[in-house]
């Protein structure tokens, strides 16, 4: 008996088309390919979409198509509202059904035959208008941790440290977590005393560095260094400034070409605020109080005042009604909301911390309070998976059909990268889990997702990239005594700079975590927040970072041209990015070998290259193609970043393909 | 059959004569009383002498007494070098043995009658010559942690912070200890910046109350906080100063009639010291990193050089070789030794830290090193029990004998107070527990006691007294916020009030632990070492400590004069301080009523009062005697401190009785 065989590629027009997400109303077309048996009979689309539910749809064969290989074809329009459909393929033959779904690892792109229901394909339907800020789409963010970047106060001075809490004796100090030894909670918050003053006396340095946005850890007054327990969400922290000095810092930021991002904490408060009042610090009524706070239905209380919902179980941030209609008000709707104030002072934009404990609704109402008030302010969201199809306490989140966010917080961009630098998955893996968020998120949110490798929730990227041991099996002081043996940092500092150079010629906004760029290590929380090493910045790191930064502001290929896999393997990994604008184009070659000792080369097809040598613009040197042949050797270790004209008669339909 | 009785008080000069602790060679009267059977036939004293051993001695008849009322007397020269006797009686006559010994608390004083073996009577025999000096003996102590008292430096600037350190952000802030979470050690040492320049400043404060020495907890170079790890012994930490700050210290305080004390801290030092320097802070070669560390010998390694002896398995301080040449010599004997060294550079006297754990011959050395130095120094050694017949580490201790120390911490004193004032024993239990300190301490040395309720190592007095809940049933946090609630809080006031009273017109130099005055409250460490709270004193315990202050130092009485118990009951407790020089001679009665809302009323005949009224210091009230008869009305919670001329005729043999 001759075996069935089926065929579809998500990833290829002929397959699908058009790629990836696609606008409202967008007609979509799916080819199947495929070896039967002559009995075959019938092959169709099992579709679901969100709010219509399962359709079956007829497919046609190819016209020209002939049994035993044939291409049947369904076309149809996605989806009217923003919204996912998912797909697979059901073919019926005399001898039974055959399933054609999406492969075992969810990513989209070649299929897999089943006996049983398969795997869906995804399809993001998403607004029409979907348009993220070019200011913000083609920047490179900093993330700043404000207790720990730079005191700008002389002397060091700390000023309005808080009752009850340590300073750090030495800005170089480690910092350590001061807890109760018995309960493990928090006894005392520590702090180094960085303030914005800090920020804006080092903000040509960040200039220096090519960044053109600035995304703070929160800044309002609150109890901790980290200030996720916002205290007052319309008051500077005074250790780190005032309101005068956050107005200033984003003028002076903004005659810089640079624009700043809030991080926006509504999912709780702090038990020591104005509204919860537990600590008694604050002279408001506050919830914890009395029932008769005008804060008291802000929060969620089973036995109060001394039971009540909190954020992780943590009982210093009690967690928000977030829709109850005063604390709406408060936060988004009202003339001088928070929301409202904050970018009217300056800020460009907001950050929203635990934004699947943000109910879709507030977040719709958010976006647009921010859009009203300033139309070119970003939205983005701190989601750990694919934004697309995150589903968080039984619902599935709308973060990207373009009524919420404008972007994300790329995790899964770092999950890949250190994945495929640390030799876990292969150049091919790497590129089919990325090339599923290419395909799940509309272009204008891939183009626009936060790519971070560091943040202050994770490792430092270098500790990650030399493969430092376990912490969880180390001690305390072991883990702040720890730093790389030399074998293992020149390692970690050698795919830190390909890592580096991937980041900022990948689609997406690049981010560096304040002190990446210096050459900082560190297990988690709080050794990823150590202050920045002022004067003892690792020299040959911060110049790589400053020539890949240069690289990508330098040219509009990396800012916006479309992106592709040109070659994967098992060590190395290369895509190219192609812009044009009437009968110009540029192109870009970008390619990566990550073997230590093994240098790897390939050869690829390029219509699309003229004559014209490839320059490198790291070393300089040039490439030149053989006719449409470009074939690479990448020494081990090594990253080309090739640039060469586009040849625009080979692109079709306007578009670069 | 007629039950036997016998009567032995130790107390009672008819029964041992002289009183207590005798010098070498001294003769010792003692006499056993009792209505026997006709029968008995022998009555002896079993002698037990160190260095000598067991002996019995026959008891001869006192003339004039008869059976069955018989008194029975043995003289013998006590030892005739320094050392402990002990005795008890036995009794032989044709129905068997009886034996008379010491109470079944071995306090002393009054005996019972035992079938078997009984405790015995000690019989303390110290060096002939051992004199304290008067500066000392008639002194009011201070101690000061020094890190807690005060920061002398302008807008309190912290000079010279430890590498990897915490500074408290306000001086008002709780201490917390910041441990590993994991193994319990302490990871990071807190600082709030008190210093030598803040004991200068309130050298004149400390005047008010009347101090004249002050016992600084350890002042060299060290990494903690407490300064017990030395670092470097011949260096004032540069958080508290220079060696100039120490002299200019020493100076001013004489200048106010103060002297100082020094912890000194020998068993042990710290691992990150010039001699250990595990943590390579010290440009020396340590003996951690060789064997040819001119320390090595210092130390007593297991398993060079990862395993070491060190106080009490803590690792950060090493055990020291005492008795090693090179030690020894640096700490005693060489010209610029340690304890010579900073005696000459102001110091009037060293506490010896954990004198337990430092061989008697080193403590020799040590007393006659600084004897040399200076004459007029002293040496204390913390004992936590009645030092003079303390067995550590399988040894009887010599502390008190006349070659060792001056004066003891005497901790049986705050035990015996606190038990009184917070109703645990009666004032008879109390009275009898300080008698046993007593007659076991020489003269010179229980009137050299540092009579401390308070130090670094216990909990706050008036935490004690105000009886706070079992701290160890509770959390770190509810431990920092716990204070009294008022009405254990004015509980406690009162008692302290009293208890202040009785310290300072008790033989013995009284101790404040800093702050102890201006009413802090604190569980066990670290929150006995808060910072003291300037400005925010209570001001009525202050104003009463200094009146008592004024009335000890006002009257020769209290710092020399006679002791002897008049009147103890349930609540009361009463003494006399007599003190007589020529035909001259004062007379001080001290009573006490601790109970709430009971009046005592007692009655005592006295035969050394003169006609004239006593006048209570407190209150200026008079009370006159009626012939030899005092009778004194305590209402509740007070205390009388009455003076009145002494009648010398009264007295026998130029001695106050």
């Amino acid at each position: 008996m001759m075996r069935d065989q089926l065929f579809h590629h998500s990833h290829q027009p002929f397959y699908r088309s058009p790629f990836g997400a696609v606008p409202v109303s967008q007609e979509v077309t799916l080819r199947l390919g495929g070896t039967l048996m002559p009995t075959a009979v019938k092959a169709s689309v099992r579709l679901w979409r969100e709010g219509l539910g399962e359709e079956i749809i007829a497919m046609n064969p190819v016209e020209g198509s002939e049994t035993p290989k044939a291409v049947w074809e369904a076309c149809f329009i996605a989806l009217k509202k923003p919204g996912l459909a998912w797909y697979y393929f059901v073919v019926e033959h005399e001898e039974g059904v055959r399933y054609y779904g999406n492969n075992s690892q969810r990513l989209g792109g070649l299929g897999q035959m089943q006996m049983e229901a398969p795997y869906s394909w995804q399809l993001t339907v998403h607004r029409d208008q979907f348009h993220v800020p070019a200011w913000y789409k083609e920047g490179i963010m900093y993330q700043i941790f404000p207790d720990r970047f730079y005191n700008g106060l002389s002397r060091n001075k700390i000023r309005s440290p808080k009752k009850n809490s340590f300073l750090y004796a030495h800005w170089e100090d480690d910092p350590v977590y001061v807890k109760d030894p018995v309960t493990g909670s928090i006894l005392r918050w520590d702090f180094h005393g960085g303030n914005l003053e800090g920020i804006i006396e080092k903000l040509p340095y960040l200039q220096s560095l090519g960044i053109s946005i600035l995304y703070l850890n929160p800044i309002f007054e609150a109890a901790s260094n980290h200030r996720y327990d916002t205290g007052d969400y319309k008051k500077i922290d005074p250790m780190l400034g005032s309101e005068a000095t956050f107005e200033a810092l984003c003028q002076k930021a903004e005659a810089l070409g640079m624009r700043i991002i809030l991080d926006g904490v509504f999912s709780h408060t702090g038990s020591d605020s104005r509204y919860f009042n537990r600590e008694g610090n604050y002279a408001t009524l506050g919830a914890y109080h009395s029932k008769n706070s005008p804060y008291f239905p802000w929060y969620r209380f089973k036995n109060y005042p001394e039971e009540y919902d909190c954020w992780w179980g943590i009982d210093n941030m009690p967690n928000t009604n977030e829709m109850e209609h005063s604390f709406r008000n408060f936060i988004i709707d009202e003339e001088d909301s928070v929301i409202r104030r904050w970018l009217r002072k300056g800020a460009s934009g907001w950050r929203l911390d635990v934004a699947d404990e943000l109910p879709d609704p507030f977040i719709r109402a958010l976006r647009q309070a921010m859009k009203e008030t300033n139309p070119e302010s970003v939205l983005i969201g701190e989601v750990w998976e694919d934004a697309t199809n995150k589903v968080a306490y039984g619902e599935r989140r709308e973060y990207l059909l373009g009524d919420e966010l404008d972007a994300v917080m790329n995790y899964p961009f770092r999950e890949a990268v250190i994945r495929f630098f640390t030799e876990k998955d292969s150049g091919s893996e790497t590129a089919m889990q990325l090339m599923s968020l290419y395909e799940n998120y509309p272009r204008e949110a891939f183009y626009s997702c936060m790519n971070l490798v560091g943040s202050h929730d994770r490792t430092r990227i270098l500790t990650v990239l030399g493969e430092a041991p376990d912490e969880v099996k180390m001690g305390t002081q072991e883990k702040i005594s720890y730093r790389l043996p030399k074998k293992k940092r020149r390692r970690a500092e050698n795919r830190f700079c390909l890592l580096t150079a991937f980041q900022m010629t990948f689609p997406g906004v690049p981010v560096i975590y304040y002190g990446d760029e210096a050459g900082m290590e560190g297990f988690s929380d709080p050794l990823n927040r150590r202050t920045f090493p002022w004067g003892s910045e690792n020299q040959t790191l911060l110049d790589w970072v400053k020539k890949m930064t240069a690289i990508r502001n330098g040219h509009e290929v990396f800012l916006k041209g479309d992106w592709q896999w040109l070659s994967t393997g098992e060590n190395h990994i290369a895509f190219t990015r192609c812009v044009r604008s009437g009968d110009q184009g540029e192109m870009a070659v970008v390619a990566l070998n990550r073997h230590e000792k093994q240098s790897v080369v390939f050869q690829e097809k390029m219509p699309h290259l003229t004559e014209a040598p490839l320059t490198d613009l790291i070393s300089g040197y040039q490439v030149t193609p053989e006719g449409e042949w470009l074939t690479l050797e990448l020494a081990p270790q090594t990253v080309m970043i090739l640039l060469a004209p586009l040849k625009i008669t080979a692109c079709k339909d306007d578009k670069v393909v």
